[in-house]
């Protein structure tokens, strides 16, 4: 038997995700084939097989990278000290979940965007993949909380609105940018960080008011 | 032949439609036989293929119900005048989209949420379907701009930032708000309302910076 090493076994692995990945950004998980995959990295079933046991374990992988990718995306833009302030926060996020060259490729800037939205609809119904979605999820609210606690701490931000509340609301508005990203084409990043600080602007009496949560 | 009334027609397929919903928003459209449907409604087959050539059709049905009823829970928030803050105008919008009680029922509050993500995904493969998406999504998108507008005429907002990159950047934190809905269960939309009133209170300093796009 021929003897292979460690590294060209994870290249190989490596390269069937990526081409599997590429076929799902562009036709989903559930209209992919394994006979798909193939076509797109060029290699033989029994190659394919060999590191994955069919297409769910594939999309098990594929799911768990785009997590991942995401996830770090998140919490590596949080731990910048000091906190940049929402709008650079959300353009860091954003070229990375939208623009990455490392982890999955998934073709076009847009790839990872299509992708996390059917990775989110595969949650749905996979409570092993939910788990580990919520699990990284956790870490991020964790980790925006803690920004959000500092802006409130410098005086930037209303301190009498739970620092949740609004961690919550920051990530959402880069989920559904990427979901627009997916749905709707490539729109520049600067789009959303010129929102942000549209919101942000508003300020003054809004901030003061009774109408306070 | 019995005659039947158009009433009965429409009741019979709203119950059907309703029953798929159901099964979608539970399942997913893949993983939902039109077995599961059948049961769910207790019709026959015949029953309810008078109705529906399939799966498909019944998924298209679904899907053109549910982004016309968040068609509309957008528009209709936006078009309250004196325009409502965006805090006030996000809450409402959340409102329809996840509490509604008309048009699709899908069986408990983020019921449509959990479709909502669905179709999107949906969309990615369906060409006829995305179309539907897009010119509804352009329909809010100039509905929310109006809004904006009107912030920035009466000096509320920052007047030197594109109307439809902070009215997109609305939409972003309602879409990413019902995909956190969807994933990771209820969640009071007071939260997001509280989260918008946070960023909103930045203002100040960064409004009048230099480093404006």
């Amino acid at each position: 038997m021929a003897r292979v090493s460690q590294e060209h076994l994870d290249a190989r692995r490596r390269q069937i995700l990526d081409g599997a990945a590429h076929c799902f950004a562009r036709n989903g998980f559930h209209a992919t084939s394994m006979q798909d995959v193939l076509r797109e990295v060029d290699l033989s079933a029994g190659a394919v097989y060999r590191y994955f046991s069919g297409k769910e374990e594939l999309i098990g992988a594929i799911v768990t990278e785009v997590l991942d990718e995401v996830r770090d995306a998140f919490e590596t833009a949080a731990l910048r000290r000091p906190p940049e302030t929402p709008d650079i926060l959300v353009e860091h996020v954003m070229e990375r979940v939208l623009a990455t060259d490392a982890g999955v490729k998934a073709g076009g800037p847009s790839g990872l965007a299509r992708l996390l939205v059917q990775v989110w609809t595969e949650t749905l119904r996979n409570e092993e993949l939910a788990a580990l979605m919520r699990e990284g999820y956790e870490k991020v609210r964790a980790a925006w909380i803690k920004v959000v606690e500092a802006y409130q701490e410098a005086g930037l931000m209303r301190a009498d609105i739970p620092a949740g509340d609004i961690a919550r609301t920051m990530i959402a508005t880069c989920q559904g940018f990427a979901a627009q990203h997916a749905l709707f084409g490539e729109v520049p990043i600067k789009v959303l960080q010129n929102g942000v600080r549209g919101l942000m602007s508003m300020g003054g009496p809004v901030a003061a008011g009774p109408e306070a949560g």
